[in-house]
């Protein structure tokens, strides 16, 4: 079949918005119609050049949400007609990654998805002239329709809406599971987040949700502060204007209990900036801060810190998809966000027709926008 | 009273074994009479003005058993007569960290300890002039009678010998410690402990109580082979015999399972070097592997690695006095030791008086000893 899809074909050009074809789905795999598709920072990263594992020509995008259109042979846990969510990070309930209990970053076809292909080493993606194009982690929501493996798909309720759950598919996730599932916040809890970003704004509000009294947003950018505040931060900080370091002001604004030892009980970093990251571990409290990395950095930057900070109890994580196994744990957030106990809406800022992804990248770009979503 | 003791005057110099005067315990405090004192790598590490924060003079030395002798006004936890360890970490059950549930760090009476005085800010000791000599670590068992806070002293059992169980005070819980109380090792597990010292072997042998399957020890010195196998290595590697840097060697000899990925799932540092730090970290398995810090980094060495390493779910840890809450848990180690269930005997290889002390440093310092213990 053909479909119309938003392709790179050379790093740091805009996307071209073009007639591909695609192949149908072999054993395994179903074919999706793409209805909604954020742009996240990733698809900047690699569409940039920036990212070394980016591969070319690719079709991009990895937060949509659609319907499955028809199902390869053997498929048996999702239909024709089922609402579903594509997985960056799959879950095929049968690696030893997924039988760990530890971890959420299954395996199975870790191998073909950083290549750019579908789990048999080939692509169903080409030109109108037959070249192929590459996948992107596994998902390539900036076409219309999509091939991803069965074990890539989460099944979602039916009355959810496309054009926000598409959010779930990444930055929400990301989010409010590095709140739950990684970093296991307590209610009572006092925490940082750096960064009021897409991701950001969902960590704090993954702290609301997880009861945290203290929730302290730090960004250089003050109109961050009202986006803040509206996802349950408490208390906002611009480094800029604080005149003196970030890390002494935060341990003093977190003073408490009878030995007045400050520091957040977790922190997020959500800026990709090596040096926030260890900022980010430094004002975290002395005995049991957990500080999580979420944001990505650059290539070939590295996180530092006096080993001291781990041997008086900081501990130094890291996630990725909020360490949510996707076919588990997709289903129960976009439940979360039909309850009213997360909120979307107010963060997808933008939207457009795929003929305008390059502008949506723009806005990204320029942090005009919370999130900008493409629907088809 | 008068005491023997081995004072350090100034940095860099041996220590002088003379009397000193040692007033009795005020409120909350004991009188020990100290029967026995391992010799550790932190005494060393003071002594020789390697440590920014040491202060002289003072008699060093945390790592005893004795006898209480006198209890101050207000002592009701121990009497006249308890067998007990020193605690360098106390345990008051009463200060936020203690009440915490998530670390041994107690903080009651961290402030003079770092200063090298009792919890009232003054010093029992002086010199037979008058002049005051600093406590360390709040315990200066290096002299045969010393002053210690109720809340760090742990009552032991009365059958266990002195001169064992001191190891108890510092080496013995620093590395079973890390095992049990902060990495939770389960059955099962695969493990790489680098430097096989005292705190290695005991790390070693927390690993085998705690059930690990695969206990690899790294060693430059070929001789800690056969000290490793003593206390449950399975494998042992010399870093340079192998041909190949350390990482990739590691995580090819772990892999296991379907997806052949390898990493161990813990990884413990008893080297204090910052670079076999990030080795121990990025051999540790994706996704759930856990770098557990315990060896002392000189002054402004710092820890670096990629995020990344983090994003894909490995956790850097630290550990100090392994976790261990003093008064709760050390009686327990005591048990073990006598039940059998960990060994101390072999790895005490040179015991001396209280006058042969400086010889029990050279020792340590050219590797000869595994401990040296001082018995009065
Ligand atoms: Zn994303
Ligand atoms: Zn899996
Ligand atoms: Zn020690
Ligand atoms: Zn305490």
């Amino acid at each position: 079949m053909k479909t119309r899809a938003a392709v790179a074909f050379e790093a740091g050009k805009p996307l071209e918005v073009t007639e591909v074809n695609l192949e149908g789905p072999k054993a395994g795999e179903v074919l999706i119609e793409v209805k909604a598709t954020g742009i996240c920072h990733t698809d900047e990263f690699t569409r940039s050049g920036a990212d070394p594992e980016g591969i070319f020509p690719a079709i991009l995008g990895h937060e949509g949400a659609g319907v499955v259109v028809e199902v390869g042979p053997g498929v048996t846990t999702v239909k024709k007609g089922d609402h579903v969510i594509p997985l960056y990070t799959p879950e095929c309930r049968g690696c030893p990654s997924c039988l760990s209990r530890k971890t959420n970053l299954c395996t199975a076809i870790r191998a073909t998805q950083g290549q750019g292909l579908m789990p048999d080493g080939t692509s169903r993606f080409s030109t109108l002239d037959g070249d192929p194009i590459h996948h992107y982690m596994g998902c390539s929501t900036f076409s219309n329709y999509t091939v991803l493996p069965e074990i890539a798909v989460a099944k979602v309720r039916e009355d959810a809406p496309f054009d926000k759950i598409c959010y779930i598919g990444c930055g929400v996730t990301t989010g409010v599971g590095a709140v739950i599932n990684t970093a296991k916040v307590e209610v009572g809890s006092t925490a940082v987040v750096f960064g009021l970003g897409g991701i950001g704004l969902n960590v704090l509000q993954g702290l609301r949700l997880a009861g945290a009294d203290m929730i302290i947003g730090v960004d250089l950018n003050n109109d961050r502060k009202e986006w803040g505040e509206k996802f349950g931060m408490t208390h906002f900080i611009n480094p800029t204007e604080i005149g003196e370091d970030i890390v002494p002001y935060i341990v003093n604004m977190t003073k408490r209990g009878a030995d007045q030892i400050g520091g957040a009980d977790y922190t997020f970093d959500c800026t990709g900036n090596v040096k926030v990251m260890r900022q980010a571990l430094e004002c975290s409290h002395r005995g049991w801060g957990k500080s999580v990395v979420i944001g990505v950095a650059p290539a070939g930057a590295e996180i530092s810190t006096r080993p001291f900070q781990l041997v008086t109890g900081r501990q130094w994580l890291g996630t990725a998809f909020g360490g949510a196994r996707g076919r588990t744990d997709v289903p129960k957030i976009v439940d979360w966000y039909m309850d009213g106990k997360i909120q979307i809406d107010p963060m997808i800022t933008h939207t457009m027709p795929l003929e305008d992804i390059n502008k949506g990248f723009d806005l990204m770009h320029h942090g005009e926008s919370i999130r900008g979503v493409v629907i088809y």
